[in-house]
């Protein structure tokens, strides 16, 4: 398939849709001149579930991987649990393990070629000794200010801002040397730190890379989602009837585009998740009890008809309703007939009620599961309880390499 | 001789001119309680030339020893090329032998046993990953605001600072658990470095160690010493002329005791170390040439008579400098006829004239000889120059690893 893409359908199939790309001449020199599939880096924390937000960015690593990019996912695991301890350290190789399912699925989904799609978990390399002599070298030309300059949209900006958030830039800077790739990819509000690796890598004898952004997508029940809110977010394995729930709840004004979750949502995904199940154009199909189904093949014309209150939202909600349970489907039927999915499921988000169950579980070493009658797993992911610190931190760093499951390999 | 020490003894000599000590108690029990060896810390970034303001903690070190301590010094390589960037990655390795050989030949000097002594790189265990892990945990229980503050004293307060200067503080408190030590030992300067430690390393699950504090010492020549005056600094190799030059000119007025350099060098060096060769009381003798020498045995009937005026500056002067004489004597006689030390000296110090010889030397990677011409090596051991980036950072992990000749078990 993407063999027979040409070099410049590849390069507008890579920056379809996105909404601003650095250095594109970087990109070009190697489709064109260099003739070879482009490396490109996206990296995620594995922290709270993957929700349909994670679609927005997967719909453009399939486009990626369909224009014959190699695609290095990051399973950023250290900073899972070390980024406001969103995740403990107890539970984020689980949560990685469950991102590749959900990630494979979804993009097996929409018929790319995912042999070229590579996970990378942060510990098997971000604790050698090369990397941290890098970290080490970079902290030294990187200023106090740039550091936290480029990390001031992603970085909670809080009064009592701990040390890590500092370090993440240059880290993320430094994973595109170790990761060996072209160019990174991620949101609008990743532009600081991009920019601050590409000024800063070459300081430290590295070179630049390309930076592809994706424009900030508003969540499906519109305006941010909030991990607070549970029904801000549709979880992947979430069941029809919780679908059609939460959807009906979204906020969707009539005649009002700007900041709509649901036209947003057709817009990054459904339709461009259609064009790549069709292999051509996509379709956004409206059903009306009266009168023939509106049919959309572009967003500018569904906008024009929401705004003319043509596509009202009770017509719109019920139609993204079945797109996103008809994307929703075949991913969820690969969950239900793959137990190490199912099981990992299991292990990554212990449901709330082992808290009551406490039932003499010996505690050997402080694995989750041992030390969870102490703690609780909130809906986002993360846990509260007596035991907190145990499992988020761990108890020394061989305790943390082992939960990581560093192995020697990994850190030489 | 250690042995013949009592436990109180040994607590004593441990104490001895320290203007303070945190959590005496761990000192203690180890001794009293544990009856071990008390293994103490000092760290020393192998940047500038050692000189005679390095007499000063090493006179604590042999009193540790001489008390049965087991001393491990940690040669900080890595800070030494991080901090802004004072040497050159090329030179470091050199001068943290250069560093061995002078505290060696020193402690010999004052009869105190030197095989309880270990030298540690910082880079032989730095870069591992486990130190990695701690450095990334420490970082997520350590606010921005705390590792600024730990490092106030210490790290240079500039506008443009660098992120480096937030991660040494952590480092410091790592290193104790690492190094596996019961205690550090450093200036009253690094105060509030050592309070960190006591309070963060508990939050990843080390213990809390004790801090003993040499008081700040003025230099020789009065006042701060500086890297840009060279006066202001005898070096351990320096001539008895030169010695005899630099100590004519230091500032000391007459019946000021407060910020008296000399005054402090004889308390804190001269009478200690006369104490050690002796294995009893310290003398400091001023020979007059009118009347009886004057003999202090301690450093409060000496200020006396300096504020009185009867031991006047022209009479204080000449009877230091003998005394620096005698006490660079034997460090120099080892010099002299330790091949490997006369070897590594002009490795580590490159003379300025390098430069003059443009002659067509093959740059076989970067080492500083092949890039010399184009970099200067200032009297503070710092350089300057076209060359000035590549010899400062390396190009690279590998080459900056290679450089400082870190071993693959070192990184483990």
């Amino acid at each position: 398939m993407a063999e027979t893409l040409r070099a410049d359908e590849k390069i507008a199939l890579i920056k379809e849709q996105l909404q601003e790309v650095l250095k594109p001449e970087i990109i070009e020199d190697v489709i064109k001149q260099q003739d070879r599939p482009l490396v490109i880096y996206w990296g995620t924390a594995t922290t709270g579930r993957p929700h349909c937000g994670y679609f927005v960015p997967m719909v453009k690593i399939a486009h990626f991987l369909k224009a014959g990019c190699k695609v290095k996912i990051l399973l950023a695991d250290i900073h899972g649990f070390l980024d406001n301890l969103k995740a403990p350290i107890e539970l984020v190789q689980f949560r990685a393990e469950y991102y590749k399912f959900v990630t494979t699925a979804l993009l097996r989904s929409v018929n790319v070629p995912i042999e070229r799609i590579e996970f990378v978990l942060g510990s098997s390399y971000q604790l050698s000794g090369k990397y941290t002599m890098d970290l080490f070298r970079l902290s030294s030309v990187v200023t106090e200010h740039d550091a936290k300059k480029a990390g001031a949209e992603v970085v909670k900006q809080v009064e009592n801002a701990t040390l890590s958030g500092l370090i993440y830039p240059l880290m993320q800077a430094l994973d595109e040397e170790h990761l060996g790739v072209d160019a990174q990819f991620g949101g609008v509000d990743q532009r600081k730190i991009f920019t601050l690796a590409a000024e800063q890598l070459p300081k430290v004898g590295y070179k630049e890379r390309a930076h592809l952004m994706n424009p900030m997508v508003p969540g499906l029940a519109g305006g941010k989602m909030s991990s607070s809110d549970p029904d801000s977010k549709i979880d992947v394995l979430e069941t029809a009837d919780g679908v059609r729930k939460k959807l009906k709840k979204a906020h969707a004004a009539p005649k009002e585009v700007e900041g709509n979750g649901i036209i947003s949502f057709v817009e990054y995904v459904l339709l461009p998740v259609s064009a790549l199940k069709s292999g051509g154009q996509g379709r956004f199909v409206v059903e009306r009890k009266e009168g023939e189904p509106l049919v959309y093949t572009d967003i500018e014309s569904l906008k024009k008809d929401y705004e003319a209150d043509i596509l009202m939202p009770q017509l719109l909600k019920p139609a993204a309703t079945n797109a996103l349970i008809e994307l929703l489907k075949p991913i969820q039927e690969e969950y239900l007939r793959t137990q190490a999915w199912i099981d990992i499921e299991k292990k990554a988000y212990p449901p709330p009620e082992i808290k009551k169950k406490e039932k003499k579980v010996k505690d050997r070493g402080s694995r989750f599961p041992g030390a969870a009658k102490d703690v609780e797993a909130k809906a986002d992911g993360h846990v509260e309880g007596k035991a907190k610190d145990q499992v988020d931190l761990a108890a020394d760093a061989e305790d943390a390499m082992r939960k990581l499951d560093v192995r020697a390999n990994g850190t030489g």
